[in-house]
């Protein structure tokens, strides 16, 4: 299970590479819709990294129900059907001895169904993590600042658990956000937002969330009308006096 | 500034060592202890992947106040003299239109101070950061957990404020604890805990807190005792029922 960082192709690390160049079949789910640019950086990283001869598994990802009010359950649900994919790919595409690799866009420990899915496979093979950059790494770097103040705690949390719990903490990470709650936190705090980053249309906006909050909202909504998806994330940063 | 990851040598990113590969000159600040095996894998990374010619400067770490009271205080003037050995640096070892490189261990976003002792540094110069393998990813990599549950926050936050505050949520992720902090949790926390991650002398050790932590206090004590120094950290997680 690679974690192969969070757009940019040259996240991968080197022990990331070594593993691509050491598997013999890759297993590639993919999405059959516009997120398929996200199968595309796998591609490119297997062609890149991956050592002849080498076997890539397509298998298409089960829906999952987006509509549903229990998320948890709607996840899980999903999540189990795509323990049979990986169970399949383990027992059915593998000989014995051989080496199968998952590429995990980002770091493989957040938000990331990946691990759990593979605790519910019934078969006997052994696996190793592969840490990546996250796309918290990946936004922090580029808005050159930190994740964590000196000495202070720093809460990651999702976009709906923002919409309903506020901000718990002066610096709160926001992922999985499709709802804009940034715009409700109120005053004193600082949003440092990113979209699609580490990848060519990486866009990132900054400053006091009273001030940005409506660019923001109007530069995500056009980009991802034009690109038909978004992946973004954000810290909230509340100034201390 | 390029973070290097926390540890193994191959969490270096491809980013990071074309990074290096460009860089013209190396600042590399010792700790004159036995720390230095820090400064061991930056200096081996410089080796790998630089490009000759390339100058590395070296300087000795400030001393810092260990024994006060107001911790965030002894970090920021540790922070001030930093600064002031980035802004030589800078401005006495960089000819016009070179590029310099400081090597930061694991994420530069993850409780480093480097990026804000940039801030006060007085000299023209623009930067980029690169990020790295936190030792919060290398963590739960090497455990094969998630650092967050589906739908769920994780709080990262540091030793002494665990000890001062508790557990604030049902995923704690803990870093710079001297103190054992975790072995005052209570009942109903499992601990992923290691320490020297990606490291030769890595340690591992899981289990709930309850049962463990006894063997995580006595392996700590003897590792420190030997190595001369420690790092390690842990995720907290409290069994959903
Ligand atoms: C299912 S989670 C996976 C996170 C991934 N494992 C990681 O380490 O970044 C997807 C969320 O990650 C964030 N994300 C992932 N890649 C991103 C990128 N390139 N730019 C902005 N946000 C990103 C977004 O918040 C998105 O909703
Ligand atoms: C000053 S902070 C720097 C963190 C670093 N920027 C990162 O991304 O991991 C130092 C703390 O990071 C953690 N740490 C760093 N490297 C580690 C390693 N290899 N194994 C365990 N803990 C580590 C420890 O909690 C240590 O007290």
């Amino acid at each position: 299970m690679i974690g192969i960082g969070a757009g940019d192709p040259d996240h991968l690390t080197l022990q990331g590479a070594k593993a691509i160049g050491a598997a013999d079949a890759f297993l590639l789910v993919g999405k059959g819709e516009a997120k398929d640019d996200l199968t595309g950086l796998r591609r490119d990283l297997i062609s890149a990294h991956g050592r002849e001869p080498y076997r890539v598994v397509e298998a298409r990802d089960p829906e999952r129900d987006r509509t549903a009010s229990a998320y948890t359950a709607a996840v899980e649900d999903w999540r189990s059907r795509r323990a049979e994919i990986y169970e399949s790919f383990v027992r059915d595409e593998l000989a014995e001895g051989e080496t199968g690799a998952l590429l995990v866009w980002g770091d493989p420990g957040v938000y990331d169904s990946t691990l759990a899915a593979l605790d519910e496979i019934d078969a006997e093979f052994d696996y190793e993590v592969i840490p990546g950059i996250s796309s918290i790494s990946a936004l922090t770097a580029r808005h050159r600042v930190g994740l964590t103040r000196v000495g202070r705690p720093v809460h990651v949390t999702t976009g709906r658990r923002l919409a309903t719990e506020g901000t718990t903490a002066d610096d709160v990470l926001v992922m999985l956000d499709a709802a804009c709650a940034f715009a409700e936190v109120g005053d004193g705090f600082h949003i440092y937002w990113g979209a699609y980053l580490g990848t060519p249309d990486e866009i990132l906006i900054e400053g006091p969330v009273a001030e940005v909050a409506d660019q923001i909202r109007a530069t995500r909504a056009e980009a991802r009308a034009r690109k038909g998806w978004i992946m973004d994330t954000y810290l909230l940063r509340r100034s201390l006096s």
